[in-house]
């Protein structure tokens, strides 16, 4: 796929806002045809109108032919531009067309706040200029490779439905080889796959899995909103069956409630023990689709489809999969391994950028604890750590899957070295369990809980003040927050001792010993702890 | 332990009815001390008691004496023959000494029913006189091994909680041999044992498989009344802290509800991910309790305790777990395989009969599907099937739980041979659902699930109409209900559709070819269920 995209959409549809956000997110440049005619006819385009149109038509067709000829770009087009056949072959030809849905409504108003009329809504009855207009143009806009509705008020989502919806389609191509990641489990082995364009061929690779045709997608509202429609077309054009069940965003959905909730749709539908669920999804959903298809009809087969970062770098992988209990997080759940796990990472183009940065929590987690040589590597780049250039994302993603699909072949149920990916995540858990799932990020908290963890090790003597700097350095450069919430130091140790890692009532720290080493301790004094954390809260 | 019970209690209390239904269980012999005394006497005890008490204690201490000679025994003594210390000394010495509690209530309530008061409790204010003299026998009384709760109505409840007691103190011991069969699973393997006694034994056991000295029983009201106190006894010997969660007898248990309740007792405990949880009840208990251990932390070790024949020979093996969905049964559910499975058939001793019978149905099943040599040698025993003697009970448990061992540990997951073990399920299932669940017991239903998929083995030409008809005279002496419920037979042929077996919307019918041989089948046309159902029900 050539790497160029060109936006068309009725006037007030938001392309030349929409532009920029995309091309920022993926590292190209951009231009909007309007302007540039502008610029290089040296008036403006009312002025043009008033005295040709179809000499701006011909201008707008040359510059179209001009910045098609660069690679890569993002095209913000003018409204009139899918008007000539030959736009619309020429821009089919050099990439992908995306059009802008709005309504009228929608439209209308962010004309108006743009200033006077542009010429074909100029002279009264705007609205109605403009509803004419849209009929006059559909079949147009139709033609594209896909529409997305850009209704919404925030530019930031509509860029990301577009991001998305090329991700989804295999639109966004990069030359980055995959990366297939054995997990040699003796029971049910699998492979991670990490590779760009991943999500452009899912209905393919689910087919080679030898699942049957009929499956079922679970998904959040946010991954749907921008995923769904492109992985849906997929599925439909390689004759499968989809039934989709999606839940709403956010922490609160890993619960008894929903789970039962999606056991009825299941039902409901008649999934059978054969069928496949596809985790498409963050943390959330991977946990709670995984833990449903581990438990119904006492377990199908899961092919998990991470679209966080945080989710392919952990989550998704080594089989843990579950749900929370009002008094404690994941209290209830499965060691249950997928038959695939097939990450994109050119699903993060369309991710939040708080979410980009607490899947960078799990990240360094890896480094610090079990890899000193990514540490290193991650101190070297940390000027450019969030960037979401292809090569980066694939070959970070691929390193931390690798190092935890290790791990997991090792020790599939967190008898020995699998209790170091704890690390951060004895503190981070109780920062969440106290703040209300959900207010801290999981990598958010996991982040803070890195920080207080390598002090208690600092105290402990195991590690050196400039190791503890050098950690918090890094989870800067990435991102982390840097605050921790305002909660009493007793009640953070208390909530500390309903983790999973207890043992005879007694916390099982994971300390790091290095960089890139850790191991685990229950010796750990209360009032040490009560005073690293007291400590670190009154910097 | 000798084989001796001696019945102990105030007047009233029940031992002269509870003495024969505790010995036909056991297959003893019983003894009423206070008849036998009349019976030599030659007069009644009213008439003794006039003439002399002392005489009447001497001879009641005499024949104390002679009837604790005799071996196995059952006997129920006079009120007041624990008031002598000879006579309490020699009861320790020759057997089990179980003292039945009763509240003055019940037992005025008893006395009356019978005729004039005794002597004891004649002259007016009977009530009082009772009260006394429970005030002056309640040290003696509490001497005994146990002491039961013996207000039931049903005199059959009152000799349960006898034979349970005894057993869960390892009080009923035979000469049989334990068998202990192992099941080779790759990553999980353990063993089954089967053991006269095992119950009796039970902390110690838990001990040597090396878990911590903290667990938790989950268990039913049912099994509770009548096991807990003996086991709790046992674990609180050996220094063990049970905690304790007991769950409504029967199916509507195995519940979303229950489960979340179950879960929030063992959060509010604080049970730990190495600490045990026994299963110690039914087919439900051991579902349930399953299910919680496997999702709980994600697993905790368990241990399958079965107390009913169904549970011993078939549920407690092999790994599955769950619950029910409104709209299916087990529909939520997981592998899960226990540390050990510790079965004890002198458990069935206090067995319902009809839980007794149910358990058949799974046995013969075992018989017809896998193991022709079984079927025979049940047809030869068919007039005392239903026997509750060790060796035999022993013999039969332990053949079919190595059955399912072996067909377990070849298809832990049932992809192929451990389908066989359905047969008699797909119509049992859609029955039990049809009709309520709990309505039919589960054993009940595969009863009449298996005659009528032998009748459509017959009517496809699988087997001859002669099998058809052993299979029915085995099943009616192992106590198989005679009659389907009154369904229609459309309705029931739906309810197989949502069987887990079910693949691309056809059902998988589990067929025998011959006696203990069995094939699965997708072809059978629905016509023909149908019309086997109708023309079964029509007999």
């Amino acid at each position: 796929m050539k790497q160029r995209i060109f936006l068309v959409g009725l006037t007030g549809s938001g392309k030349t806002t929409t532009a920029p956000l995309v091309a920022a997110r993926l590292g190209w440049p951009w231009v909007d045809l309007d302007h540039l005619i502008e610029e290089r006819a040296g008036e403006t385009i009312p002025q043009m109108f008033a005295r040709s149109v179809g000499e701006f038509r011909r201008m707008e067709a040359a510059l179209l032919a001009e910045v098609a000829a660069r690679e890569p770009v993002v095209v913000a087009t003018g409204g009139g531009a899918v008007l000539d056949d030959a736009n619309r072959e020429l821009m089919h030809a050099a990439g992908t067309m995306v059009a802008l849905e709005v309504t009228a409504e929608t439209a209308i108003q962010r004309v108006k706040a743009r200033g006077p009329f542009p010429p074909l809504l100029a002279g009264g009855d705007a609205e109605g200029r403009w509803r004419r207009m849209r009929e006059e143009r559909a079949p147009y806009y139709a033609e594209a490779d896909f529409i997305i509705d850009a209704n919404d008020p925030d530019p930031q989502r509509v860029a990301d439905r577009v991001l998305a919806g090329m991700a989804a389609r295999g639109h966004i191509t990069a030359q980055v080889a995959p990366e297939i990641i054995p997990v040699p489990l003796p029971q049910t082995p699998y492979e991670i796959s990490v590779a760009w364009g991943a999500l452009g061929r899912l209905a393919e690779q689910i087919a080679a899995l030898g699942l049957p045709q009929r499956l079922t997608i679970i998904t959040d509202t946010t991954v749907a909103d921008l995923f769904l429609p492109g992985v849906l077309a997929q599925m439909q054009g390689a004759g499968m069956a989809a039934q989709v069940i999606t839940v709403p965003a956010g922490e609160a959905s890993k619960s008894v409630e929903q789970l039962s909730a999606i056991y009825d749709e299941l039902i409901a539908a008649r999934h059978e023990r054969g069928e496949g669920i596809i985790a498409l999804g963050g943390g959330v959903v991977g946990d709670l689709a995984g833990y449903a298809a581990a438990t119904y009809l006492r377990g199908v087969p899961l092919i998990h489809v991470p679209t966080t970062l945080l989710a392919q770098v952990d989550s998704s992988i080594g089989g843990k999969t579950g749900i929370n209990h009002p008094m404690a997080k994941n209290a209830i759940g499965a060691f249950y391994q997928p038959r695939a796990v097939i990450i994109d990472p050119a699903a993060l183009l369309s991710l939040d950028d708080r979410l980009l940065r607490e899947g960078w929590g799990e990240i360094i987690k890896y480094a610090a604890a079990l890899d000193a040589e990514l540490f290193e590597h991650l101190e070297a780049r940390a000027g450019t750590i969030l960037s979401r250039a292809p090569e980066w994302l694939t070959s970070i993603i691929a390193r931390c899957a690798r190092l935890k699909a290790e791990i997991v072949s090792r020790d599939e149920r967190e008898a020995g070295p699998r209790m170091l990916l704890n690390y951060g995540h004895t503190i981070g858990h109780a920062l969440e369990a106290l703040t209300g799932y959900g207010t801290l990020l999981h990598g958010e908290a996991v982040f803070l809980g890195m920080a207080a963890e390598a002090r208690i090790a600092g105290r402990l003597g195991m590690i050196p003040a400039e190791l503890v700097a050098r950690q918090d350095a890094l989870s800067r450069a990435a991102g982390s927050p840097q605050a921790i919430p305002p909660l009493a130091p007793e009640a953070i140790l208390e909530a500390t001792r309903v983790d999973k890692k207890t043992r005879g009532g007694r916390v099982r720290w994971v300390l790091p010993t290095g960089i890139g080493a850790a191991t685990t301790r229950s010796d750990v004094p209360d009032e040490l702890v009560i005073d690293v954390l007291r400590a670190w809260q009154a910097l």
